[in-house]
């Protein structure tokens, strides 16, 4: 199969995610030695869950089934241009690469406008939308020198 | 209780997920009308989950036991300054705001550094690690003209 090929099955399972009513019109895979090993589609309304996009659930879906908390050696497809949590989410994941079909202004059009926490990032607290105030505590420092002194810690 | 307080109770969930060998040192609850209805650790390695932090679950959690994709009127107390990933996710959840104790140049010092998702999402697509290319296709559409006609649609 093909890059277009494994993009053309992404973007088909978004398709198929609207016409089951099981959620938004976004689909993705992750595909590793040429074999699909995870997919996810968005199931945001029908899981009551605002993280569950396309990619999120790929992801998750493709690391249970490698049994590894990173995608090495894998490749993403992905019917549009990922939001900035699921920017995020793949950096984590660290893949190889990404393949996206739709840009994030084409997903503008039609309503799903992610440009606007692109826009918010990259803005200072004071002027967000969502307020986001630090607020020190005397323990604030605590989980990491836990973590430091931990000799059973898993780095990830 | 106060937002120190609650504050607090996010940094403990955090110390003891490291004391429990459970993943890394990050804790966040969700309110709402005082009260706790979520709360979350990262357990990305013990899930093999690289989306598995802590604000990810306190909103997966507290969505999932309001039973609603958004998280009106809610604040989220967090350990640390949230990465993008769930910068991005808080944002798709709506809270009304968010508290947090560790600044990222904090969580950098104990070997957790966002500030480099950050600094990739700010550049262009050529320079960045992980390349992200856009592979046209004909049906590249579909999705969101099955969306626009689907007349059993839920936004979100």
């Amino acid at each position: 199969m093909t890059h277009q090929d494994f993009l053309q099955k992404a973007i088909q399972l978004a398709v198929d995610n609207v016409k089951n009513n099981q959620g938004g019109p976004f689909g993705a895979i992750v595909v590793k030695d040429g074999e699909i090993v995870g997919q996810g589609v968005n199931r945001v309304t029908t899981h009551n869950d605002p993280t569950a996009h396309a990619e999120i659930g790929a992801i998750r879906d493709a690391c249970k089934n490698l049994q590894h908390f990173q995608l090495e050696d894998c490749i993403i497809y992905t019917s549009c241009e990922p939001c900035p949590m699921c920017f995020g989410a793949i950096y984590w994941a660290r893949p190889k690469k990404v393949y996206f079909a739709c840009t994030k202004q084409e997903a503008a059009k039609a309503g799903f406008d992610d440009q606007f926490i692109y826009d918010e990032l990259a803005i200072s607290y004071e002027q967000r939308k969502i307020k986001m105030e630090r607020l020190s505590s005397p323990e604030k420092l605590s989980p990491f020198q836990t973590w430091m002194k931990s000799s059973e810690r898993v780095e990830y």
